[in-house]
Order: structure tokens, then C-alpha cells, then sequence
């Protein structure tokens, strides 16, 4: 397997990104393509004291890069020679199975669409972190790319998210929630009133197991197995786990600071807290995948560090095992959108 | 003082309501009437082995409940006899300085502003709850009683928020963000750009001062004194935060229970774990005002039990003194909504 990685992206670019993928090389058994200015790149390794490419690892010359303050819509045709746009175009001429990037995630989105192409039919490839939950994990999608959406949109999510919980959690028969205010169908607005209809439609065709609205209270308590929400209030569902997650493991390590006594007892439950740490920790999770286009896509955290650029290296290997975009496309049956219900393209 | 409370709303109806209120009568140094079905009022004072009515604490009867399955638009029309709307009436006659019920928001939303009535010029009340954050604690508006929302809806949000913030928190120059799924001004959806330019438009006016955006990872941590979100992600981030919060302490718990050493460093850290406990406990803050009507009118949790009663009289008592719908009044030519953005009543 060979993996195409972005290596000019995210915060700590490139020897975050240079290190992550030498460490997916050595202990994941897979090829990566380190995709950048060849100097940076090198000089990366060379900080790392390696100064001859270590086995399964290549690099791709790409001069120019996509800066976060670049236009998404105009990245593909202004920055064709960016690591970002030149490693896409590599993915889609199969010049390998998965494409990973820490940058911008409205350049990686756009670019993606435009170069590697949304799998016919599919009307918005959305993306669909993994969250960690009180028993377990699920998938919410979409998480930002969309920030409007219609119900064709999310019907679509819907039915992505449950085939991606299917292969990467390995759930049987996902419970797919809709996020919502409230537990009546009456609740929401009309974007989540609509999808509660075409989702129970699907649920009834054997598609998907809907379950009906899931309050954002439940998501992290474990309410469902897939969540399924426009993009807008899905990042705000996430980030404020992110950021909630912060806040008291944060005040936790207050209490344990507080004397000789406490810190002890930080010392005894060390093993167990570092667990917790884990659990809650994004980088462990890899990156986010987008679903929805021809070829697996993974967009990393922009502050990957080498921890979370290796889980994303993981991740994309069991993206591509569990061939989800196969699983997308054999079931499009299902995901083509109603006639009558047809809004938008 | 006198604060009136609907005894027969909320999961503990009438038994801890009338404890709460009890209490709170006892030690806020203030009135209470209880409005509900006189014979279970007095049974639930009864169960607490009071025969008598304790000094301050006066029943109201009224002989109907409103329901959780009660349509709200019809509570007023068809339950005129319940608690709520007839402790909604009494408020609206000055026989109380504030309301305070655990029952179903919505009734409670509609039947406040049919009753008691929206300050002249407020397009929607809102509910503003006060939430922990790293740094101290901020204001959220709205939380969930306005699904969907204007710019004008939002733009009031935020100058009723920053007054909250003012007298409740007692923050000379709140921070007022809007929510949003990035920081740029060009981020979100038509709702939120728009909005970003007229709170723009009033921080230069002096009437709030604007931050701009506030990813919802930054509220947990701080970002900003004031949140300024529609109904539905409002409450998105409202719920994640209770449900991350409880997600975390529970695996805590678990990191403690593991064996007898553990065991005793939880109870090295029990001062400050409990303080970290009530620090995230809802009923602590008490209970969610609604800001823009005429009189004060608190929504207490659903679950409320004692000292969740307790914390919502405390909060009800703070919010006469600090006179917030006063302070709301005298400054609604920085509220009016600028003409050519008039979209709706």
C-alpha cells in the first residue's frame, strides 16, 4: 500500500509531518510518498539524523504551497504546483491508494472534489471524525464541510456514516441518530423536520437503522453510533467536546497540583489517567476522513504533531483495507435521492 | 421580595420544587408562592414534617398542569388554570418580581410572551444561560428557544447578553463572540455573516464590544464573555458540554474505582473533586433566564431537585436586584433593528 502524504500542511509542517510518516513507514508495513519542497523535506530527515530515505519512504518534489490564507475555490488552479494539489493529482492517477493533509481544510475539501471527484451520485463529500464516547465510539458526519446543507445532503451522510461505522468500528448495524434539539420529530428546524422523514424512509428500506433525533447531551454519553448533522452545528458539536474535554481534564490537573498529598495521588492513578488522557486525545484518533469521494481522503488536525500524522497513516491503511469507497458505491441505490425531494445538485 | 414558582413543573414536581423553595425562603431572605394544586403542595411540605406554612412562603392554587406533551402554542388558551400560566398572570399583575418554573421550555417561552409580554421593540426572548469556562464563566444567548433565528434576532441577543454579563457576572466590558466554525468573517453560514457585520457595526457604536468569532472549542476554555448563537447550535453547544462533562467525570470515576490505592488517592482529592463536581454542575448555575421580557421569568432544569430549586430563587433574587430588564429598556435605541435590515417581526 502507498500512502500520499501532504508533507507541507498543518501548523508543524514539515517535520512533524516528515517524522509521523517515517514512523508509519517502520511500523505500519506500508509505503508513503512524502509529497513537498524536496530541501525542506530532506532537511526534515536530516534533523531526525537520517540522512539516507528509509525503506517504503519516497518524496515527491512539489515547489509551491497552500497557504491557510488561500482561497479554497481557486487553490486547484493558483497553487497547481503545491504539495497539496500535486499529491491529489497523484491519488487520482493512482499513484496511490489514500491522500493525507494537515492544510487548510477548505483547500483540502475543494481540491479533493475537483481533482479526486466525488463518486457519482453523491451530491457533498462530508467529513466524519470519530468521537470517543462513555461506551465506546461513533462517526459524526458531517463536521464542517458543508456548512449548509439540505436534506438530500444528510440522507446521504446518514447512509456514508453507517457504511464507514460498519467497516471502521465494526458495528453490525449501526444506530444512526439525527442531531437535534430534542427527541420529537417535531423539534429543529425544517432542514432536520425533513431528514427525520427521508431517514426513517431509509430506515424502513433496510438501509440503515435510524433511531430518530439524538440530543447533543447523548452523543458523548454513547446515544448513537453514527450522528448525523449539517456541517455547521456538527463542528460545533465536536469542537465543543474538544474544548469541553480541555476544560475539565484541565481543572482535574488543578485538584492534583494543589499539595504534596494530591500529587501523590496524581502518581497512583498515573497509569489510569494516561489512559483517559488517550482516550480523549484527538491525535489518537488519526485524522478525519472525507467520505464521499472516489478515493480515500484524510484530512489531519491542522497541529498534527508526529503522533497524530502516524494515527492518521493508520487510519488511512484501514480506510483502504476496508474498502469503504466500494461499500459507498455498491449501495448507491440506496443514497440516490428521491425524486420529488430533489432540490439541488 | 417575592418570587413566584410553579410547583407542579419539572421531573420532581411538587416535592422538590417546594423543598427548594423552602430553603431558599429560609436563607435568600425572601418570599415565595408556590402556585399549584394546594392539597399536593401541602403534602409535599407535609412529607418534610411541616404542618405549618414557614415564615415567607405563601400557596397559590391552581388546579391544572400543563404537560410535557402540551402543545405550547396552546398552554395559554388551553390550560389556563395550570401553574404556569396562572403564576405567569400573577407576575404580569405585580403580585411577584419574578416567575420561575421547571416545566416544558416551550409552554414556558410562549406563555411568558403572551403573558408577561416582550420589552417593546424585542423581536424574540432568548435564554441565556450561564455557563463554567476555564477562566470563570460566561454568558450563552439564545440556548435553544429560538431554532431559527435573524440577524436582527441575534444582533439583540448580543446587547442582552452583554447586560446579563454586566450585572450578573459582574464583567465591566463583556467579550461578545458569535459563535461560528472559524474565526475568518467570511466563515459560517448567510446567518452568521451577516450577523458579524452589524455586531461590528454596534461594537463601534459602543454599545457592546464585539471580539468577532468564537470557535466553540474557545467557549469551554474562556474566549469570550458573551456567545451570541441561534437557538439550535446554542443548544448544541449547551448539551455537548453537559454531555463531555459527564463523560469525563465518568471515566475519572473509573481511573478511581480501579483498585484500593486508587481508591484512596480519590479520597486525597475529594475537597477538590467535589469542588470540580459543582463547578460543572448545572444545578449549581441555577436556572436559564429569558432576556427580552418585561418582567424577570427563569426556566429552571427539568430535573431540577432541591438545590437546583434552590440555586434558580437565588439567581431569580440577583436578577430583580441587578434590574437587567431595566437596564435592557434604557438602552433600546442601540437595539433597534437598523431599518434596511428589517427581515421580519
Amino acid at each position: 500500500m502507498r500512502i500520499i502524504i501532504d508533507a507541507m500542511g498543518g501548523d508543524n509542517a514539515p517535520n512533524a509531518i516528515v517524522s509521523g510518516a517515517v514512523r508509519a513507514a517502520r511500523e505500519l508495513n506500508t509505503e508513503v510518498v512524502l509529497v513537498g519542497r524536496g530541501a525542506d523535506i530532506l532537511k526534515a530527515l536530516e534533523q531526525q539524523g537520517i540522512t539516507n530515505l528509509p525503506k517504503g519512504v519516497e518524496v515527491a518534489n512539489a515547489e509551491d504551497v497552500v497557504d491557510m490564507h488561500d482561497d479554497p475555490s481557486t487553490v486547484v488552479r493558483k497553487r497547481r504546483d503545491s504539495s497539496m494539489v500535486v499529491g491529489l493529482r497523484m491519488l487520482s492517477e493512482g499513484k496511490g491508494d489514500a491522500f493525507i493533509s494537515a492544510g487548510s481544510t477548505g483547500a483540502v475539501l475543494t481540491a479533493a472534489t475537483l481533482i479526486v471527484k466525488r463518486i457519482p451520485g453523491i451530491r457533498r463529500a462530508a467529513m466524519a471524525p470519530i468521537l470517543p464516547t462513555a461506551t465506546g465510539r461513533c462517526v459524526l458526519i458531517d463536521c464542517g464541510a458543508n456548512a449548509e446543507c439540505t436534506p438530500e445532503f444528510l440522507l446521504q451522510f446518514a447512509c456514508m456514516g453507517s457504511f464507514y461505522a460498519k467497516t471502521t468500528l465494526g458495528i453490525d448495524n449501526p444506530r444512526v441518530g439525527l442531531l437535534n434539539i430534542g427527541a420529537e420529530d417535531s423539534k429543529g428546524t425544517e432542514l432536520q423536520r425533513q431528514t427525520y422523514s427521508l431517514l426513517q424512509r431509509l430506515s424502513e428500506a433496510g438501509a440503515i437503522q435510524f433511531i430518530g433525533n439524538v440530543e447533543a447531551r447523548d452523543v458523548p454519553l454513547g446515544g448513537a453510533d453514527v450522528v448525523v448533522a449539517d456541517g455547521f452545528s456538527g463542528n460545533i458539536l465536536l469542537k465543543t467536546m474538544e474544548g469541553t474535554a480541555k476544560l475539565v481534564t484541565g481543572e482535574m490537573k488543578k485538584v492534583f497540583l494543589q499539595n504534596g498529598l494530591t500529587k501523590l495521588a496524581a502518581l497512583i492513578c498515573k497509569k489510569g489517567l494516561g489512559e483517559l488522557k488517550q482516550k480523549m486525545d484527538y491525535r489518537e484518533v488519526g485524522g478525519t476522513p472525507f467520505l464521499g469521494v472516489t478515493k480515500p481522503v484524510i484530512k489531519a488536525h491542522g497541529s498534527s504533531d508526529e503522533l497524530a500524522v502516524f494515527h492518521a497513516v493508520r487510519q488511512a491503511v484501514e480506510t483502504v483495507q476496508s474498502d469503504l469507497v466500494g461499500a459507498i458505491e455498491a449501495n448507491m441505490e440506496y443514497l440516490a435521492v428521491p425524486k420529488e425531494l430533489d432540490h439541488a445538485e
